[in-house]
């Protein structure tokens, strides 16, 4: 395992370096990639990333299977039944036998989580997430590092609108149905979880206060021009655990 | 100009068509992308099409100069002095000679929008707006937009941190510095605006309550976990108009 790296950061204006040169912070990111992944899941940390990377030597490697772009296209024809065309795909930059070793792991979700021919991928995060220093789940990618087996033993949180089948794919963790992002520090590598899509971009930058410094989190999200919540118990879609499917949430949440 | 195509949406719950089968939406969104696009800017969009799109038939498009995909990295050595590696590519769908009619052209923007050298993405544009139905421009996307020269008498917003440059390039252009986002019906084709990066989902999430209906809005920002803004007047980043320089706006925001 590698450690973050010292590097001499240097001051962008207004995206600013920590007071000291010689300050640590990690400098690979790794997301895992699989098809009918979120784009927001993904591009959300990116885009914060890419606002800090102003000061702070930072790597983003985007890992897959194999080589070939990933794309957000649902592989059943059933899950898309208009036969739409509004899929993105995404090169990624290393396979899971060539990918770097990494300070941070970030597994983001969307609707592929639940597939089960995923084994490859379940593999890497389940070997790789005792390797690095830090692990961010965003919305469903909480299931997905569940069925690898690294959440046995933590407290997370996920996407309120999946919760059931998170929940059920993660029977030894201890979900938080309040909690806009969860921290756990229990044992090593902590492991961050945030609840979904856009909840991911309040994680990140809460990740960007603790890890670098405040300045940058304030600086980031006001030229992303996003309004904060940094209280990760402030959660407006909080699970209501009396309710044990998604319908009828939807339903009595005024849907 | 092909209109909005009338399609027989089915109702996919909780993402809901509208009453009738009947109903019009637009069928087309082209999205433009150039060297150094903020990814946010897109996938903001692209994720809220992306759920619509369980109700209603939609296609994306993703449109560039050629098919090469298109990189984030910046073009300038000094944008980018730590050396880093985190960028993102996008491949296109369609070249600007070879895109389809579109409904509903959307302008990301990001730090390319400043470059020179986009002649055949501004005339790209500068043709094509006047033939669809709306346009849509994402934080600085309005800043290529008006240099494209489609904003001129046109009421509009863009990112706060950025409104020096991006008035200075549509000096024709009425520049709201308090908006989330800004409708101009003023002309054909209605032309909206938001301001920096994630206000492009309040704005779009907005768009979805009045080209389709309040419900599926409100859906879709429920599976995203987004608080949305829902009173364009709303911005907590207003830019007050006595100041001229970036340095200074976020000195007095208490950065």
């Amino acid at each position: 395992m590698r450690f973050f790296k010292t590097v001499g950061a240097i001051a962008v204006c207004p995206i600013v370096a920590a007071a000291s040169v010689n300050s640590s912070a990690p400098l690979t990111y790794g997301i895992v990639l699989f098809r009918m992944f979120d784009v927001l899941d993904v591009f959300g940390p990116v885009e914060v990333l890419q606002f800090l990377s102003h000061a702070y030597q930072t790597e983003i490697v985007f890992i897959a299977e194999t080589m070939e772009p990933v794309t957000t296209r649902p592989s059943m024809a059933a899950m898309n039944p208009l036969n739409n065309s509004v899929w993105s795909t995404l090169p990624p930059t290393h396979t899971f036998e060539t990918a770097p070793e990494l300070d941070v792991l970030i597994i983001p979700g969307g609707p592929g989580w639940r597939n089960p021919a995923w084994n490859a991928t379940l593999n890497y995060i389940g070997q790789t997430a005792p390797k690095v220093k830090q692990v961010l789940t965003i919305c469903t990618g909480a299931g997905l590092a569940a069925k690898s087996g690294i959440m046995a033993g933590r407290k997370a949180t996920t996407n309120k609108s999946s919760w059931p089948a998170v929940v059920q794919a993660g029977p030894n963790t201890t979900w938080v149905p309040k909690a806009r992002w969860v921290e756990d520090y229990s044992s090593s590598p902590p492991v961050w979880s945030s609840s979904g899509v856009t909840a991911g971009l309040d994680m990140m930058l809460h990740w960007v206060e603790k890890v670098y410094n405040k300045q940058n989190a304030t600086n980031i999200a006001k030229y992303m021009e996003h309004i904060r919540i940094t209280d990760p118990s402030n959660d407006p879609f909080a699970r209501n655990e009396s309710m044990t499917d998604v319908a009828k949430f939807m339903e009595q949440s005024g849907n």
